[in-house]
């Protein structure tokens, strides 16, 4: 299994571009991206649970629920979320727009929209640039789709990874955007998946569910997810490989590379988090299932008293503490142990023997792990989440100016 | 009813002090209050939800069983929380040398101590510190020890409010500390309220907690308290009046004053949140239950997002509407309506007909509500909130250097 350069046009038969349609006003900012596949894939996805989901995410739902699709057309800028009767109109246009592009229906055809929630896609535009889109897809392409997919972002996400199989090479590609990780509760995320693995419908759709809930959704999306957060795998079969069967070691083959790849965006997607100068792993063992164990690491990933002693190089593991005991998760408080990476600051509900100096020390570093114990049961997660700095608080004060 | 100047030491019959003991390592800034009445007290008091309570939460949780007090010492600098059985022993000590002062049982007093977390106490100082505040007990005390409670709080906080009862006036008085509502899950709140009136353990039990639920849960503490969050009631009988009765007139009116006060209070809180420069109330109707209306108020009121649009002075009001769709409380999206004041910017889910830079002049200002409606049920919520500022973060990253 080797990851590789490269993104969504990796595997064989995708092509991808990123145009400036005019959504965002600085015309060096590319706002709209396509991935399309030469044959029709098989695709599956994962959606926002918000109730407040936005006019593509529903319109997503069916086609995977369908499970065929072409690929992909993505606007930032504007999430077409909050919009009514005419953004669902909206994103039906717009997928008649891709589909102009050969012998396909418009129901074939998936759509993503990230931005500003409850203002109406300037459609004038969005035509052109699904237009300009199509003109312009090739292999090359994938670089400019990731870009046209940022908002906040400040880097281009983007991964590719290979195995092989039978004498054959299985492909994947993905690209990323999301920025809001430090808020994991409202920023958009959406990833875009290709391979060129053969798998049917019926693996791939539980199969996504399943990786997703161990990279994505690790990052605090699930739900706390936006209106618009997506994400989509695209499996056209042009490796050449046999279908994938259940349970089989190709199986695991292709879960491994997957959940590889997804891990891979996700932690590209807090790595870029809005203003963040940390990257940290919140690992928690001994809780009485995963489901607590994964709350209490959503306890501490998402308080804002934890991240700006995370961006203050602060190791105050009362905060820590504190926040896995407000959680909801029930444990006694002289079970719990607390280490900075492989320095014990709370043991048995404790502080523990160490220099301060020495925690300090590991702080300063870009990453760093925080392992938390309640306990000795067999539940445990993993989350990953970022600092709040002044940064943050800049770029969300000034979104829309 | 009548506000006016002054603090705990208003009602007949209680004293107070404030001393800097060297638990802050400046020397002026008071770290040690004691508040006393003449006569013992009915008490009843609200605590932290956290597993990971506080060495002294555990202590006052028994005495307002029992429900008899003299009073109360507070110290800040060190919250006594993660300490284990030194921790337990410790307050003990505290209660004695508190019950030193006169014919008192140390059972019959109660301790609060607010600042960081898995450090023991420095006894000898606390010692000294609480002799010290013996040794000044007056009524022009409240003023320092308002002060002494302090953390990150910018000002004392202390409100007063008399009303007539039968020719005889009933004073309550109170003070509280608490600068984190821009982060309600952790930073502690303590509030100490003291009245003359007569009032039996019975009736003032119930009526604090379901007072404190409209007033200091309102701002944000309930299930996401800290280690340390403390609301205590000293009713000493001193005014003179009859003992109240259930359900009667005089009942309703001491439950007024005592709700104006609290109310007071927390908000008070909230205005002087760390770095706050908004007070935003947030009201939902229209909701199934006051519970579902509650916990849409609470996902605005927390949102990072929401908050740094309130900073941002942006009415965003995508963002509000992201939060309530994620809060968890199901309702049809077509059914929300979002207005700022009495500007309607969202209405049955969709943008409404506003001019932007009339919304945008509401949030400028210091002080404004935002009004959501999920439906036509009947429950209702209201919370009141800060923004997320530059302030915030540095307030945070810095706090123990």
């Amino acid at each position: 299994m080797t990851s590789m350069e490269g993104g969504v046009t990796k595997p064989v038969g995708f092509k991808a571009s990123g145009v400036h349609a005019g959504l965002k006003k600085n015309p060096e900012n590319l706002d709209c991206a396509l991935v399309m596949s030469e044959q029709i894939c098989t695709v599956a996805g994962t959606f926002t649970k918000n109730v407040m989901k936005a006019a593509p995410v529903l319109w997503n739902m069916d086609v995977c629920e369908r499970g065929k699709s072409w690929g992909v057309f993505i606007n930032s800028g504007n999430a077409n979320a909050a919009t009514g009767k005419q953004g669902l109109s909206d994103v039906k246009d717009m997928a008649g727009f891709v589909a102009s592009c050969g012998p396909i229906y418009p129901n074939d055809i998936c759509i993503c929209s990230t931005g500003v929630i409850g203002v109406l896609l300037p459609m004038d535009k969005i035509e052109n640039g699904i237009d300009d889109c199509i003109d312009r897809l090739s292999e090359p392409g994938h670089s400019y789709a990731a870009k046209a997919i940022m908002t906040t972002d400040t880097v281009p996400k983007e991964r590719a990874i290979d195995y092989e199989m039978g004498g054959r090479t299985v492909t994947l590609g993905g690209m990323a955007k999301g920025s809001g990780m430090i808020s994991p509760n409202m920023a958009t995320m959406i990833s875009v998946i290709t391979t060129d693995a053969d798998i049917p419908h019926e693996l791939l759709k539980p199969l996504t569910k399943e990786i997703v809930e161990i990279s994505f959704n690790q990052i605090g999306v699930d739900n706390d997810m936006s209106t618009s957060d997506t994400v989509l795998v695209f499996a056209n079969g042009m490796s050449g490989t046999p279908e994938i069967q259940v349970d089989s070691p190709e199986y695991e083959q292709f879960k491994e590379a997957l959940t590889t790849i997804c891990q891979e965006l996700a932690k590209d997607i807090v790595k870029d988090g809005e203003g963040a100068t940390k990257f940290v792993e919140i690992s928690v063992t001994g809780a009485e299932t995963d489901e607590d164990a994964k709350t209490i690491t959503r306890a501490i990933g998402n308080s804002m008293l934890c991240k700006t002693a995370f961006f203050g190089q602060d190791p105050n593991w009362g905060r820590f503490a504190c926040a896995a005991g407000y959680s909801g998760v029930q444990f006694n408080p002289e079970e719990l142990s607390i280490a900075l990476d492989s320095i014990v600051l709370c043991q048995n509900g404790q502080v523990a023997q160490y220099k301060e100096k020495d925690a300090a020390a590991i702080m300063l570093q870009p990453e760093f792990t925080i392992h938390i114990s309640v306990g000795k049961g067999s539940g445990q997660a993993v989350f990953w989440t970022s600092d709040l700095s002044h940064d943050y608080v800049s770029i969300n004060a000034d979104y829309r100016s």
